[in-house]
């Protein structure tokens, strides 16, 4: 799609034709299958967390995500539950056998985040930080790299670059909008880069449409968007009380919502003769 | 979704609460099925018009788009082939039995595009061109209304306002991308808003992803993104000879990929209960 | 400072090395001199555009701004006193031996703008509005191009091609804010393409800080700043009663800043060895 | 001139009215003079560090600026000296008087850049690093905190506002552009938030129109508008074969570009009242 020389090598499809594929112990990323990652926006205590992954096992969602260390924009906001968060999650995720994806902020928490989680993310705000890239290119954990809310494609898979450059090939990239002049939505969601990522890289794409849109009501008919855009999986933030969350309540699910967006997504990926992940009880790799 | 009082008025969801319905004379917009508008980016030839118009109808595509008088960034630019652009485009869509929507972009020239159109198009540039907004709001012909390429939400709905209050209802919404630093893609297609504009306005809404990303290759997964966004409709550039046209070649789809769109999106709009209009011969409305 | 093929020809150095003077009655813009642009942001009565008026000439303003045809967003705002607010400015301005610049909307409205001002305004809404361009490439006096919300600066000058190319030589281009997610400030105003234009084109720029930054408390520096940064001279909007002002009050300067104003960029123009416009009683020219 | 109740505190007006002025050994920012920041981009070598800082030290440079650890967006990119780029530049300013600025990238480093460095940069990549500012919150140095290339002005003063709740008040901000759509320029230099936070915040301002324009040419006048628009020092970059530079050539001054640089700012700021740093032999505050 594209003919001049590209920057970047080892994230490319000229590099690597087939599709990376990242194994979990209980599921695959970039297999062939949808991949439905859900959970709070940040642990908040015992109560909440296990409540919601309960919720979530009953679907069979094989991947929980929720934030124990928070990046928040004011330093007097809830910071999150650090490694009291970790070691909930990670207790709450092995009592239904989930695997876990949470943030990783800074290089000297790569160590104890490894320890409790999955996946380990890359925040926006931390895309293109370099030096936390390259500890995480020595780790042999999957890597979920979000987009930086100003971040051209071409940066982004520079920032990838860095972490299978480094040695690290289980890298996945997380559409989560964009900044722009409309704020009506918190950010503009480029589904449009999601194709085009697709088609110039052989990493997984993940979409985040909670982040990206910042409205639980558009989360919805986003996340179907996002699947038939070419993702490989879905993102969403769901709370058992989203009107009493601790962050991001308003872009957060309702436990029925959850619900309606299963059906709808496993209707959608029949579109592409593609399945959910919770679809199947056994590893799908 | 929004609890402070709204500037607009006739075109939000407090104003009227069932969707409006656009009728043409073969097909209707924003009356629950999926509209697939599509042509060239500019009429170039009668060879090229009826080519296109010819094949079009084999897929009983209702609704032809074309330019006649293109609005161009560089005045040394094919500028359209003005009147007798016009002229062709109607005598194709009417040996084939198909609607026609071209743009406007002046108030001195309503009159003429009104005799030749079946749908008066305001492009992104002419957004809030509020003379030609009164202009358009005094005839009895539907007008499509781009969306300004860095318009927010609220300002489109302003811009659709001028028109409903001077006394024309019969209009629709068009997203074709908005413009932020990502040049991966020529705009960036903002889905997100589509959920949005449905959920406060009673306008039917259609998606460009031909303007809004300018890659041919990513015209059909965004068409079907479009769909399950909640889109009532999409509007593609098809050519017959991309590499040769006057204009926008490089997102105007090839026929074979228009046929694929097709096939693909009827099983999209299953997915929400809904036909594509080109799925009946008789008048939809 | 580029060395690629440029897509415009008529508006570069290349083509015309000297620059561009554009002479009226009573003062020249582009000439040397930094020029001072001041009055409402609209005409709303006799009385107020003949008080500001009045103030202006004690400074020895030499041209008056202000609003009769007026782009509002809503069509519920203040739209302007139209054909009456152009004859109030004009005959304001001539009391004063003034000349005036203001809007013009739309192809229809040139020849009855053309009848009362000394300079015709494309405002930001219509940079692309192409049918007006042509228009006023075909009238003999000036036209001040502001740039579009969200126009590249190429945009911007093959804008000002159309006009140059129809015919019209007289072209000033105002700088007067870009769109982006910053929204402490109403737009962002960008002085840096103000000394990059001067490089690649001979024509004369102006910088509107009112309408750039939207706050009357920073409009002070920013005018001296847009001198340093080499622009051709300033508008401002200034009135009576910002407070009550029918449109745009936030970024109305009161009389006693306009004052201060005219002291600090005396100041400022000295340090490149320039005189302000009003410095001087006489036709500059 | 806001009025609605602000998210920071201690970086704002009205918990300290008087301006921060930051002490160092031999001059002082924020306190009146306008201070001229300047040095490479990356330390390259001895024998460069030592030309460009004997060159700096003849106009009587107060700081030098220059990167030992470089955040560069590709991994295969120049990625500074790391340590003996600090030694390098270390022994260059205390040969020649001066005081140091360069960026620490990441918690880790902050020890090592701390022993090396008179000002510790925070890059516009990590603004919003918040480990690292809390970090740097523990230090006795003074921080200059870069602006987010996508940060609205709140979040940039929130990001302020966790150094000092952290315990260090000794904080300086950089307007660095930020990220639009126009490429003609590399960043978008927005000095009209430049008095807006000179009114909202105590903290000193300083702007640094090398890396917000990416073209040297405009440089000079930038600087002279910065400092106009109420920028407490300008900050730039000056290499002594810029065409050679291992990394942001184009926007580095000639030798006689930063003479010429000097000379004109002199000029510009007694437009204030004010003098340069450099003006003064002496401790300044």
């Amino acid at each position: 799609m594209e003919n001049k020389r590209k920057p970047y090598q080892l994230v490319s499809r000229e590099w690597k034709k087939e599709n990376t594929i990242i194994k979990l112990k209980n599921t695959s990323i970039g297999g062939g299958n949808i991949s439905l990652i859900a959970g709070p926006c940040a642990v908040e205590n015992e109560d909440q967390i296990f409540t919601i992954c309960e919720f979530l096992s009953k679907q069979n969602v094989k991947i929980l995500r929720g934030g124990a260390y928070k990046p928040r924009t004011s330093p007097y906001s809830f910071q999150g539950l650090k490694k009291d968060g970790l070691i909930l999650m990670r207790n709450a995720a092995d009592k239904y056998g989930m695997s876990v994806i949470t943030e990783v902020m800074d290089t000297n928490l790569v160590e104890e985040v490894y320890q409790y989680a999955d996946i380990l993310q890359v925040g926006t705000r931390n895309m293109q930080n370099y030096q936390l890239l390259r500890a995480l290119s020595k780790i042999d954990k999957p890597v979920m790299l979000k987009r930086g809310m100003s971040s051209t494609m071409e940066e982004w898979l520079l920032a990838a670059e860095y972490i299978l450059s480094g040695g690290n090939d289980k890298v996945m990239l997380c559409e989560r909008g964009i900044r722009t002049f409309e704020n009506a939505t918190r950010n503009t969601l480029d589904l449009g880069i999601v194709p085009l990522l697709k088609s110039v890289s052989h990493l997984p794409v993940i979409v985040d449409p909670s982040q990206g849109t910042g409205l639980r009501e558009i989360v919805v008919p986003m996340s179907m968007a996002a699947v038939l855009a070419g993702a490989d999986g879905v993102m969403v933030e769901v709370h058992n009380q989203p009107e009493e969350a601790l962050s991001d309540g308003d872009q957060s699910l309702y436990f029925d919502q959850f619900n309606d967006l299963v059906t709808k997504l496993k209707r959608t990926a029949k579109v592409l003769d593609k399945n959910l992940d919770l679809e199947s009880e056994k590893i799908l790799a």
